[in-house]
């Protein structure tokens, strides 16, 4: 089936999301009009998901809906802003109702979730390529960053690592993995931390999203805060199908560098870890404290009986050779 | 040279346009922040531009970089929004060292000239793609839209049509064309109408960017106007080398649906034709009236002679077969 540029657009993504009194202008003039409220700031991330890069050809296009607003979402948590819009601009070979109905449905329905609307994008033919810019509201000041951990804080992280790397190689690979749904879940509807990120303001000295995996992203705050890392391995939190794996395999890459997690990595001072644990109660996620920021440079990585495991310095690059 | 993913975004893009005070975090962590002065709304556009489709394989990279953002400009031109920021994702076959150094080049320098910082993107690995979105800022009330047009108004557009599309046809199909270096600048190099689109606020009904064509961007103003138009033929402003080929070719397919023009075309009372004239005095491009808009719906393109020379419906569309 074959419909123009604009029936399409119209048809599947018109009112998409959440309706926001914010909004002045959405889809359909040459750019959208929103109103930003006075004592906040605009939080901005854009991240473009490719066929054969970023997912498998023929994905699902439901879960892939869901899985580019996810992953900008998951940006918006680790800066404590709230979502409010986003626009997405789509490349197709073809333009096929069926998998744009499906996309658009994966899509809309996490958008209405937390309160998003789409208010703008742009639908162009070429080889598969989606990229999504979420938009969301910080109090002004209040913005999680990267930079800001001191010698001495506890390193944290959220849910639980290397389901999504593991789900990728049953998935790509042929790997047999226990309980694929469960991981397949993880890797292709990741949830966005975001009532997470928004308890985390005026409480930690940084944050971050693991999206290319613990060790870069872990990396990105110390080489931002101008400090080093003790990370212990025994400490990182699996789920039951990774931890069979790791058992059998003793392959600890996965929840150290595969990625695609979408979870938080954030520091604290450890007086405050009290009412992180207390806050971390009302929390759908568990949440794990894994190592410790140090004064010196690097990231070390220690085995459960305190040896060094090992020092990665980079995660996921894409064009790393 | 292969660069690292990183290292590729630090080192052609990290203080890409200008520096402004209203960004309180630019590129480096997982948002950008930006604060949005009390009194105006914010004007969002994103626009695709796929290697293939929207330019010529192995097209030049620095007027790439200029060109994937003026499309971007020329959207908030058409909103009376003053520049402000924008975001790039930048999808690549690979990392080359030269192209990017051209590429970000072309696109600082545009940004620079507009007062636009790039505050944040995303660099992904395949078929090459280019998207930015651009913000502008626009007080409360005053954007210009689609929308507004009345029965009696004035149909105006800024600067010539047809030469994009006439240069696409010399470099794509080799048709001899007068000035090609003319005609290559205006496809390559459009230049976004952003002092005229400020310079319309309270004074148009409504206004939209040329970028799919007269016919199909004019059609948009009178589609969510509800109302019709009448165009003149002779009336269409054309270049010299432009002129010489419609002379020769009879062929007006050009100005009215070729598309990448990027000039504005928009409506106004007739009683204030005499402000707007006065206005154009100090502005860098030509307006010429085209015609009028009608009670009754649909598009009548006139001959000189009075004749009813086409009634189109739609110009360039993507998917159309």
């Amino acid at each position: 089936m074959t419909l123009s540029e604009f029936d399409l657009i119209d048809r599947f993504f018109h009112r998409c999301g959440a309706a926001r009194d914010d909004v002045v202008l959405g889809v359909g003039d040459d750019a959208a009009l929103l109103r930003v409220p006075a004592g906040t700031e605009l939080a901005l991330t854009l991240d473009t998901l490719v066929e054969g890069v970023h997912f498998l050809p023929g994905s699902d296009p439901r879960s892939l809906g869901h899985k580019v607003l996810a992953v900008s979402l998951s940006d918006l948590a680790a800066m404590g802003a709230e979502p409010a819009w986003a626009t997405l601009a789509l490349t197709l070979p073809e333009s096929d109702a069926t998998w744009l109905e499906a996309f658009s449905g994966g899509f809309c329905r996490l958008a209405r979730e937390f309160g998003v609307q789409l208010v703008g994008g742009d639908t162009t033919r070429g080889p598969l390529a989606l990229s999504v810019e979420a938009k969301g509201l910080v109090p002004i000041g209040r913005a999680l960053r990267r930079a800001g951990a001191q010698a001495g804080d506890l390193i944290v992280v959220s849910g639980v690592l290397g389901d999504a790397g593991l789900a990728l190689r049953a998935l790509r690979d042929g790997l047999e993995v226990d309980d694929l749904d469960y991981l397949r879940g993880r890797l292709e509807r990741p949830q966005p931390r975001l009532a997470l990120g928004r308890s985390l303001r005026g409480l930690v000295s940084a944050a971050i999203d693991i999206s290319d995996g613990l060790v870069a992203d872990l990396g990105h705050i110390l080489d931002s805060s101008g400090v080093g890392a003790i990370v212990e391995l025994g400490r990182l939190p699996c789920s039951k199908p990774l931890s069979a794996y790791l058992a059998r395999s003793g392959d600890w890459s996965l929840p150290l560098s595969a990625g695609d997690d979408y979870e938080l990595c954030f520091t604290l001072p450890s007086s405050r870890l009290a009412v992180l644990e207390q806050l971390a109660e009302d929390l759908p996620c568990r949440i794990t404290c894994i190592g410790e920021i140090t004064r010196e440079p690097g990231l070390h990585i220690r085995s459960a009986d305190g040896s060094d495991y090992r020092s990665l310095s980079s995660g996921y690059d894409h064009f790393a050779a």
